[in-house]
């Protein structure tokens, strides 16, 4: 038996009590470093499973470690936080939560990234690890990480004395859900995930009554300008094997019909892999906002402030390739995929740089094959209905519960065993 | 000395006092059907100059009568409610109000529209009316009408048993406050304000990851290019030589910037003055909503739904001429000007119709002369800073505070004493 | 008999000849100022009919003059050019013609505006001046204008000495066909027709490859920018009640689909009434297209030349009248008609204005009155297949060709009539 | 010495007259399909070296073969074509030829894509293959190809009968120049150059007069809006780690700023390296065009006709890494450099699949290395003055003339030698 099978031994018998911890954090999804009940809920049961629990680190985050004799230290990691979406009805535990948001307005809530699948997976990787431990040695840091969406959680941890207060690590290791077939694993060595910048843009105009525009300067025909004009970032001034995404996300302006607004707000998102790129993108965002907000005679330049931002993430290439290894023994050649770089960004990296050790992350699918008919290998979401959703859409709900959250537990413990196993 | 001279003496004591009301209504602005501390400050101060108060009327509405011998009845009216737009810092009696609007969300609220001033001319044109009894004869109705911003409140009052419950009258008269020199009113006979149509135009594209949007249809660049393309309905679709105004007020889309929303939420006011042109522009609107929708791909047609709508506001010919010519004489024909037709709506011609009197509206100015560099005929708000702000702007807050109250009240008066005067 | 009734009669034996010298005009259409068969026909009928005829006037122009007695001095005017339209096929004398125009292209030409319709009616007036000069006493000037359509040609006639080299004259009269139905006529007293500015717009970006637009600076992206930014300036920057019309008639950019330009060409049509509301738009257009380039970061500031201008045209009020009068008298209230600014625009005013003297300017119709269906009153050319095409259009063939031009005929007589019969 | 320096001796003294050659051809630069005096000029060499010459193969196609003995055969390759550019003043050379394209209009024309380049290193190599005959054996193919520029040319050259006409080959070799530093070569076996697709999309309006927007169809506010809409197929419908441009090259509407014209005419370039992708685009294109019109309202659907495609250009994995080390061997590792995958196109390509035998292309450098900051492994052009222009740029003319042909020579002699060599 391999190492990483002697883990996932009597994981099955737990599989109905995961599934149960899951929906109830489905259906209680928590913003941003609001994540109070899932940090209880997740200090309860490491605690339970005989972890060395502190909370509050960093704000919500939870820590959990479990000293088993000698050997490698491994960190795992899971991000605790959800969104801002408004669920669709499609499950009996579906979110209708709520919460205020730093902007003071009361906001759905979505576990609409799955971040509950990564929570449920690790407690039942820790379930495990604590019952299994005659089968392996070494140190097990459980981390539930706040606040991953806006790209603060980790940083506040590390920010929050993590290196000093807790047992070295030699591996960093996470791992996020993709819209894929449940089962199957994603890879890649290298250059994984995209580095991100959020900026807050707010437009100025002049507001006035809805029938006299020419009193006013109108900033909604400003912000449309904006987010048309940014479209050509990417179709005109980036080459086309550069890899770019512009989004504007959010946009808001005026409450009344009949009332021009003096303001406009714009929340963007840019993804790049290359700081050459990043660059150019940013100094073109800003070239645009300024220049549209001229061509209406705006009385104020936009402003353009920071909301978060991102560092690319990079898989260790060694470390990488031991964990493919050991996930392609045991799940097989089938179920286990090379990918592509992934547009999307992550915090989770700042484990592995902060103490200067390889850190290694991957994707697993969460859905019904059957919605993907290109096959596992290229499980590109798409538009047309019935199809599979993207993360952060409001269908974001994963359609295979009990194997996704089984395989995520199972493939948690497969990239542990690579370290745990060998001094076992 | 003229009926209307009767009527204003002893107004100018009376001065200090309504500019105390008006700071204090200014203070304390209130949203449509929201009227309730307005209303009974209003109650308070009708039944103490000895009017037969009725509050609650269509909502917030309050009606004040006063009964003074044979001869004709007037009603007089004046609307209350306020707007959600943030008041910049310009005077000590700024509002800093919030209110719950209909959406449930927190909004900063102004009397941006300056019905604060048609309250106060209203209770010091009551005050007058009661104090000087003996200079008059026939019948007051004092209507304080809530929600004239949605175009709503005219009805609700008439809605409510206006015409069983209070006396008949002959002839209905309003005002409204204006960016143009204080002390110089406004008025034209026959169409003197634009039909309104406000409409709420939900677009539905589909959610998803901010770096993924290939899996998304992106309602936000929808929503941006509906904004630009509706611009050529004006531009294009209408003679330049007709009238339209087709505004969106309100855009509405996404929390967060790495989340491409599901839907986007815009507000449209249209204005015009004549149904062929009307028609013409609801058609090209939904042409377009649904076109813009079509190129993106989008799941599901937009939605546009009516908010609310406002009849053509018509003077009537002759009962306007007799209200300038009354004006010409009390202030002298400097002070009284021809106007256009304003693209602005109003729901007071309902009290007209719905009882089938002539209704007469002018204007007043409310702002210091030397802002009006083409002098008072031609009195238009500029865009420039240091220049008049326009009905609706979050500037809109007028500068000659004494001298416009003191028109008002005294045009009111004098409007009314035509009718009244002449029995007296 | 009135004197108009004098002038026509005899006309209708006239109609054969006179349409089948519209139908040679209509199928031989000539560009601006080069007009040169056009003139040679004017000059061969005039000589004919015992007018003493100059050509080459101010280019191509001709001028007739039939003295005849004692008298008033009436100057009669029809511009002779046509446009670079291709014309539809819809009647046997279409245009297939073909010119090189200013920029060196060839492109097709059409009698898209009418002017065949001006040069047969004042060759029938003149005819018929000629043949019944015994009816009235006093002085014709016949005068046939080249380059109507880019505003030079007045001017080009007046600067080549026309008032020194022809007799004065008391009163300028010009008249054009517009989408109405045939034998109607239209004028208004006072301001009548827009002032016009013409601009060329070159954008500047930097061409390339087209499967490298990182590269280049996009001028074909710049210039649909421009496009849809200045459908703004009507809509949101120009009060609903002021008239502007902003219109890119012509775009051009590029000859091969995988090269990107490095440059781009707009050609601009701007009309107002109003002198502020010119000046707004003109600087509206500059600060427009010199911030969609710099939206663009284009490496030039785009150029803004003029291209040609009309100034306004104001019809003499009193001059008016009398002519509205004679209308209605001659061919009843019926088809007489108060009618609106019109947003086109005409050099026809310069021979007053240069004068010193007072000119009249009034539409006829060339349609079939069935396209109308909201009645000659309101004869807007709609949209929708079927329905009656506007000016310019390649559709505009007049449909009743025989009344059409009785009618402008005798309404070019009936005008001369209200000054010429008078001495008669 | 190694085969390929055995083919290259020599080559030096030979320099002056490929330099006078160059020159010459880009001084007269032809449009595809019309390269007659260079195909004469061409033949001419090739014939005076000692091949046996075809002309007017597939158009203006020439083929030179030379046999030499056993071993095997080579097909080398060049196109003659230019492009409807207008030179920028730089060299004495400069192009100042015009031509009557396709659409019957005159234009400048410019070897902007530096084929010129290609034809003078083949002529070349050419040479020194004839002059060079002991030290190799085999057969050459030297094909000179029209019209590259519009996909069309390698296609009429073998539906002329070239694999029947000609001897069959083993291998096809050709190259292109590319916007990096002279001597400077890169590779990329596999997928190297992208699929293109070119269409033409003719939008129909209502024309009419530039002072009636109302009575039209605005065919320029729908073609810009279209152009702005594309620009998200990008940006919003393809993921940033595939590869798409869409590219608009040409915009065409009008021809007078008072008349709004009837129809736009625009000239799409498609690239992408994967069918699912390019399928992707291809449909979005034809739903924002046909939207587009429907927004406006416009009385006939858009015409979407092709112009001409590409296909994927593939190089032989083991032809092509047999290239490069003989480059390497011949050139130093420290000019021959891995290349991404170019969004360009070539129908090069066609040589090869038609004949079933491997087909390797290249890029050869062409400018001053002061040009390229970045250094020639990142040679990318930039936007800013003064540095690098892009292939198709009216500024793309070769700074280093002399060893860019010199080494252009030296690598087609290179990699023929590949299988020229061993038989030798």
């Amino acid at each position: 038996m391999s190492p990483a099978a002697d883990l996932i031994t009597g994981l099955a018998d737990r599989m109905p009590e995961l599934t149960a911890v899951y929906e109830d954090l489905h259906e209680h999804p928590e913003l941003s470093f609001q994540e109070e009940r899932t940090a209880a809920l997740v200090a309860a049961r490491l605690t339970e499973a005989g972890f060395d629990v502190t909370t509050g680190v960093g704000g919500t985050g939870v820590v959990g470690v479990l000293r088993n004799g000698d050997g490698a230290s491994v960190l795992l990691r899971a991000d605790m936080d959800a969104l801002p979406v408004r669920e669709i009805e499609s499950v009996p535990y579906r979110s209708t939560a709520t919460a205020v948001n730093p902007d003071g307005d009361t906001v759905p809530v979505m576990h609409a990234c799955g971040h509950d699948t990564h929570v449920t997976a690790l407690l039942g990787a820790a379930a495990q690890l604590a019952a299994r431990r005659e089968h392996w040695s070494g140190t097990v840091l459980a981390v539930f990480q706040p606040a991953e969406e806006i790209g603060e959680g980790a940083r506040a941890m590390l920010d929050d004395g993590f290196l000093d207060r807790f047992p070295r690590y030699d591996v960093a290791l996470g791992q996020h859900i993709t819209s894929a077939p449940s089962e199957h694993l994603y890879a890649l060595p290298g250059v994984f995930m995209a580095a991100a910048d959020s900026l807050r843009v707010t437009v100025f105009g002049r507001g006035g009554h809805g029938s006299m525009p020419q009193a006013t300067v109108d900033p909604i025909v400003i912000a449309a300008s904006i987010v048309l004009r940014l479209q050509t970032i990417v179709s005109r001034e980036i080459a086309a094997t550069d890899v770019a995404v512009v989004t504007v996300g959010a946009i808001r302006a005026g409450a009344k019909e009949n009332v021009i607004p003096a303001e406009a707000e714009l929340k963007l998102n840019i993804r790049t892999f290359d700081p050459a790129v990043r660059e150019r993108v940013l100094t073109a965002v800003e070239r645009i906002v300024k220049a549209e907000a001229a061509a209406a005679g705006a009385p104020k330049e936009p402003e353009i402030a920071p909301i978060n931002d991102f560092p690319l993430l990079v898989n260790d290439e060694e470390a990488t390739r031991k964990v493919i290894s050991a996930f392609t023994e045991t799940f097989g050649e089938a179920n286990v995929h090379d990918t592509s770089r992934k547009p999307g960004s992550e915090d989770f990296g700042c484990f592995g740089t902060a103490a200067g050790v390889p850190s290694v992350f991957w994707n697993f699918g969460g859905f019904d094959p059957a919605l993907y008919p290109d096959g596992p290998a290229r499980p590109q979401p798409a538009v047309a209905a019935g199809t599979a959703p993207g993360n952060h859409s409001p269908e974001f709900v994963p359609t295979g519960t009990e194997p996704t959250l089984r395989r995520a537990t199972e493939a948690m413990l497969t990239a542990a065993a690579v370290w745990l196993g060998r001094a076992g």
